[in-house]
This record gives C-alpha cells, sequence and structure tokens, in this order.
C-alpha cells in the first residue's frame, strides 16, 4: 500500500510494517503487541534450558505436525476453553497466517464462493485471493456477522465453498458475535456441510470479563475449523499458530504443509513449550489484559473527548482494535498522508474490503502506543477529521 | 510412505522422519545432520545475547523479505563464492522449502512442464507436484544432468517453464554437475528465458577441495534463481533458507510469502545472524567436514568391502549422500522391510522419481551416524542383499 492506501491489498501489510517502524509516528496502524510486555528474560532462560537438555529436538528436523509436548500443552490449554481435542487433533503452524493459507489451499479454486465479514482481516483476504474465489462479502453489525444475510444468499445462490469467521473481538472491527449469531451459523454450516473457519487471535485478551465461547466449543460445533495463534499472548516474531480441525482436513493439511515448509521451527516450539510449562501462559495474559484494557479505556476516552459527532466508533470487550466511521464521502486513504505527516498512522479501511468498500473508515490500533501516546494521537487524528468534518 | 516405499509420495519425508526416530534402527534413511554437531551452547549464547539487547526485532512482526542484519550477512557469505548480490537480492524463507514452494507457485500451473533430474530432491517434486505440473525427467550420469538430453528435448517439444536442479552433491545421487554442462545449461535456459533454479544446499559440505562454482557465480548465470539454506550447515530445525533471484522474481515471491507466513521466525533469523557475526559460520563449517568427510570415507570402505559385485554406487565428493544401484530388477521398496527388522534404514530409490523409476536404487545418508554404525549398517545391508544378490 501506498501513503494514500490506494496500492494492491498484496503488500498491504508489509508496507504497514515500514509506516509503523517509522518510530516518529505515534502507531495506530499496525496489529502490534506492546514491545515492552514482552517476557523476553523468561524465554532466554526458557532457551537456555532447551539448548541444554534437548538441542536435538530444538535444532533437527522435526515432525511436521509439529512438536508433540507443544500439542499436547495446546489441547490441554484449548480443553480450558470447552475445546475438546486431542492433541493429534492439532496441528502446528508457521503462523496461523499459513493455516489460512493451507486452509484456503485445501477448499478453494477459481470462482469458488467464499463468505467473508466486511470489513475482515486483511491478511485473510490475502491467503483467500490466492485462489481466486467469489467474495461474498456479508457487513458486520454489533453483533458481527448477519446471518441473515447470509441464510438469504444462500436460499438463492446454495451452498458456498467456505466461511470465514474472526467471531471474537474481531479484526478490525473489534466487534463480537452474539452466542444467538453463533448459534445459527454453526447450523447453517452444518445443514449445508461447508467448513466453517474460526479465527480466533484474540478471544485471550478479553478486558471486561470472560470473553464469548469459541465456536469450536459450542454445541454442535465439533466440525468448525478453529485457528489460533501464540502471536497476540506471546509473541509475534516467533511465528507459531495453530489449526484445531476434523482429521480428515488435518490430515490434508498436514501433507500440505510439507510441500510448504516441512515443518514450523523446532526451535521457536520448543521454547513456547517450555514456557507454558515452565512459566504458565495464564500470568502473562493477565498482565497484557491489564495493560491494553488501560489503553483500550484510554483510546475510548480520548476519542469522545475529541472527536466531532460525524464520526462514530466500535467498543470492542477485547483483542487490539476499534473501528472509525467518518461521515460517508470522507475518503481515509486522503486522510492518511497528512495524518502521517502530522505524527499518527492508522490503516484506511478499504484495506479491509474486498470491493474497495470502507473508504470513509479506520482501524485503529490501541494496543502498541503509550497512554500518552494515545491521547495524543487521536487528539491529532481528530484536528485532522475535524478540519473537513 | 509405508515400509514398502509404495504409498505416496506426499508422506515420504515425514515416515522417513519417523522410521530415523527409531532409535534401534541404524538411520542412513533420513537427511539428518549429526545432532552431536550442533553449536548448542553458542547457539544458546547467541540467544540470550539478541533477547537481551533487542527483543522487539526478534520477538514482534519483522518484514516479510527477512531481517536486514542476516541478509546482509548472507549477501557478503555469497559474495565470497562469487555470487555477487545485494542485501536487498535475497529473501529470506522458512527453509529453503518454501522458497521451492514460492517459485512452484510463481512459474507453474497444471501441465507446465518441468525439467528435472532423475533421481532429484523429494521435496522438490513435492513443492512442484501441487501445481500438477508435467515432470520431464532426465537421467544423471557421472557429471550430472545430461544437457544433451535436454537440448534434444527442448528441440522437440520448444520451451519448458521450469529447468530445477541439484548441481552440487546431488541429492540423492551424490553426483556434480560438471563445469562444461553447467556453462550448456546456463546458455539453454538463457536461449529460452527459462527460470533455471539451482538448489544449492550442500556446496559447503565439500570434502575433497574447494566446491564448484555455483551456476548464479558463473558468466552468464546472473538470472539464475539460487537457492540455499542454514539447515546443513548450521541446524534444520530452525527452517532458515533464502533465495537469490533477479528482482523481478524476488518482488512476486515476497507477495506470495506474505500471503503464506507474514515472515519468517525472527528470532531465529536474528540467531543465525548473530552467530555469524559473533563465532562465524567458517570454523563450524570447517568442524562439519572434517566429521562428514570421515564419515563418507567409512561409508565408501564398508562397501567396497562388503557389497557384492552386482552392486555399484557414486563416490559423492561432498554433501550427505550416496547413491546405490543393485542389479535390474532387484526391488529396495520391498528390501526396506527387512532392513528395517535387521537394524538399518535407507530410503528406496522410487521416491526420488517422479515415474516410479529407480525401483533398484537405494539413498544412503552417512553424515548422522557414527562411524560404527555405518560399518555394521553397510554389513548388515551387504547381507540382506548379497542373500538374493
Amino acid at each position: 500500500m501506498d501513503r494514500t492506501g490506494r496500492a494492491p491489498r498484496g503488500s498491504a501489510i508489509r508496507e504497514l510494517l515500514a509506516i509503523t517502524a517509522n518510530r516518529s509516528v505515534i502507531g495506530f496502524g499496525g496489529g502490534l503487541t506492546a514491545p515492552e510486555l514482552f517476557p523476553a528474560a523468561e524465554l532466554a532462560e526458557c532457551l537456555a534450558r532447551v539448548l541444554a537438555d534437548r538441542p536435538a529436538s530444538a535444532l533437527q528436523y522435526g515432525p511436521t505436525e509439529g512438536l508433540a509436548a507443544l500439542r499436547e500443552t495446546l489441547a490441554a490449554r484449548l480443553s480450558q476453553r470447552g475445546i475438546d481435542v486431542a492433541p493429534d487433533g492439532v496441528l502446528i503452524t508457521t503462523g496461523s497466517q499459513q493455516g489460512l493459507d493451507l486452509l484456503a489451499e485445501a477448499f478453494l479454486t477459481k470462482g469458488s464462493p467464499v463468505m467473508i465479514e466486511a470489513p475482515t482481516y486483511v491478511g485473510a483476504l490475502q491467503a483467500l485471493s490466492a485462489h481466486e474465489p467469489e467474495f461474498k462479502a456479508f457487513s458486520v453489525d454489533g453483533d458481527g456477522f448477519q446471518v441473515d444475510a447470509l441464510e438469504e444468499w444462500v436460499d438463492v445462490h446454495g451452498r458456498p465453498d467456505l466461511i470465514y469467521t474472526v467471531p471474537t473481538f474481531g479484526n478490525p472491527s473489534g466487534v463480537t458475535m452474539s452466542y444467538r449469531r453463533r448459534e445459527r451459523l454453526i447450523e447453517l454450516a452444518r445443514k449445508l456441510a461447508v467448513p466453517l473457519l474460526e479465527d480466533d487471535p484474540y478471544s485471550e485478551l478479553s478486558y471486561d470479563g470472560l470473553p464469548p465461547v469459541a465456536m469450536r466449543a459450542m454445541p454442535g460445533g465439533e466440525d468448525v475449523i478453529h485457528v489460533g495463534t501464540f502471536s497476540k499472548v506471546l509473541a509475534p516474531g516467533i511465528r507459531i499458530g495453530y489449526v484445531v480441525a476434523p482429521r480428515v482436513v488435518l490430515e490434508r493439511l498436514i501433507l500440505m504443509k510439507q510441500g510448504r515448509d516441512l515443518h514450523t521451527d523446532a526451535l521457536a516450539q520448543n521454547m513456547v513449550a517450555e514456557y507454558c510449562t515452565r512459566f504458565g501462559l495464564d500470568s502473562h495474559v493477565e498482565r497484557l489484559r491489564g495493560s491494553y484494557r488501560e489503553r483500550r479505556d484510554a483510546m475510548l476516552v480520548a476519542l469522545r473527548r475529541t472527536m466531532p459527532a460525524s464520526v462514530s466508533w466500535t467498543q470492542p470487550a477485547g483483542g487490539m482494535f476499534l473501528w472509525l466511521t467518518l461521515r460517508a464521502g470522507r475518503e481515509t486513504g486522503e486522510l492518511l498522508r497528512t495524518a502521517v505527516a502530522a505524527g499518527v498512522s492508522f490503516v484506511p479501511g478499504t484495506a479491509f474490503h474486498a470491493d474497495g468498500g470502507g473508504a470513509n473508515c479506520m482501524r485503529l490500533n490501541f494496543t502498541s502506543s503509550s497512554l500518552e501516546e494515545i491521547a495524543q494521537g487521536v487528539g491529532i487524528l481528530a484536528r485532522l477529521i475535524s478540519d473537513k468534518a
């Protein structure tokens, strides 16, 4: 994406990271976690232990499906959230992005109808787009995916080849799908025997009580394909994600993954398993929750204080993002260039739409900036928006 | 692959690793490096330093094209071998397997003619097969790829979409392509404007003097696509490979890689860059060379001593493998079951052929077994082969 947000989607994430890497700009653009919260010393301790105790496991070729110890850790952890899965029902992937890529390859061919949310995760659009499917986008309201509209579409057009959703603390919307809608979506997918892909990177980053139950954990949700990651709860740079899927799907993904990269970094897998055993992920996640909750609250307060009445935004109960809507006709793609010059970045809404919609919207990240930067950055944005509100 | 070597290629590597993991079997089957030679303590030191000095670089999202410091290290290292490339001409990949996968996606569609060696690397067959190309296999003699036959094919059929070769210390053959053949292959690829993919994981593991010059470093070889890896010279488990390619190709690969896994593990990339700076790779590689040379020699001696006259084998000047040919009609796929029961594994030759050829051949790895195991394992094999020689 160039600075106006108009270039090909393909380069969007990469260029966003480039903008965010510019230290003089307050970065609401990236999907970054807070670097000062990385448990770097603890991870170094885990790595020292792993390399002393089991160097061959960490440095030698390993199984394509993932390190047994990590699959066990994950299965136990997922079961705490009601996701009933055996270790051999979990595939370790090179980030959850690889999970999306493999699933796209498994289910899509040119012209395949895929139901997605509007707006939706830009990395999913990229992984799915490689197979040139037909995107059927359904707008999100305060309760998430509008399942009514999906049902109507199916009545007319029949079965899609895939349904993709980020139901909990959605990226970029910050919205969470209601329990009732989840039930209906599971029912729809079951009735049509359509793979339902639940992309769930954010559930553990819940700021107002417990997160909603995953669709994979709900009655009838046994066949939901659940994709997760350690990126948001530990560190994104190590690229450790996972897929929970029915055995027949998982077998196909494992064969594909072999051709893609043989297996995911064994050192990083060992490190994560060791961290979970030695330190437990829960206390770290609790620390993240406390810090990110403050930042979310600071952003909501700043928005209420400074934004003109023509602007609305979502109220995320978790995750990393909120979604801002300007008056119709206002182009956030154009605004980005001015904003970066004024010292703040965001992602224009078009990046999250398969069809170029969302031109008057933007995604704001609240997890990677300090409270001061959040207040200051939102102030700058409000001034720029008000100038031509 | 099942124990008879007859099952789908898709699962070949995975199942081989499973066989090799069985400690009671002498493993000539895997493509494993010697675990006792991993510089585990030095790597632990590098990781401690990286996590103390630059935790955000190691744990945060990073650029798709790879860590700048590692690309610089690689460009400098490659230039020592005559491969003239700037840091931004190098793409870091999740193992060289990902390089093969991305290049297959870039150049192949269903039915694309691809010229390959027979036998060739099983992981390449797997990556390329995903696009359902037409494999045109040309058998290897003592000087490698038989370029004559390629030229003849082209005269009749025209331009292929890709030429794939492991020219130096080939896997599985152990054979090295002669300089004259390399010249002619480069010329052929240039004349036809066909991408020429030089898969080069083994050059640094040279046991009889300097390795041959890479095609990418030869006159006229500027457009050769050169794929390499740290798997054989440092550790395979960390999945760090690279692609050197013309800028226009690299840009396409980078966009694809974004959709595949966003970027390669940043912690592992930092570790490798730190290791190269702090310890230098050369002294470690020299250690590997010394140890692997002994093992290669031990295997050649054992073969000479024990094998019946009906068996022949290659004389690798480097790398990890040699290729054994039994009398015509003898099936190594059948032999494998007996061999594993008797305490030794290998890979039947059919795994390395797109068309099921090589049934009377096998690949032997000499880098992951001790000198005693090599003598003992070859002895067992010779006895089994002689029984029905």
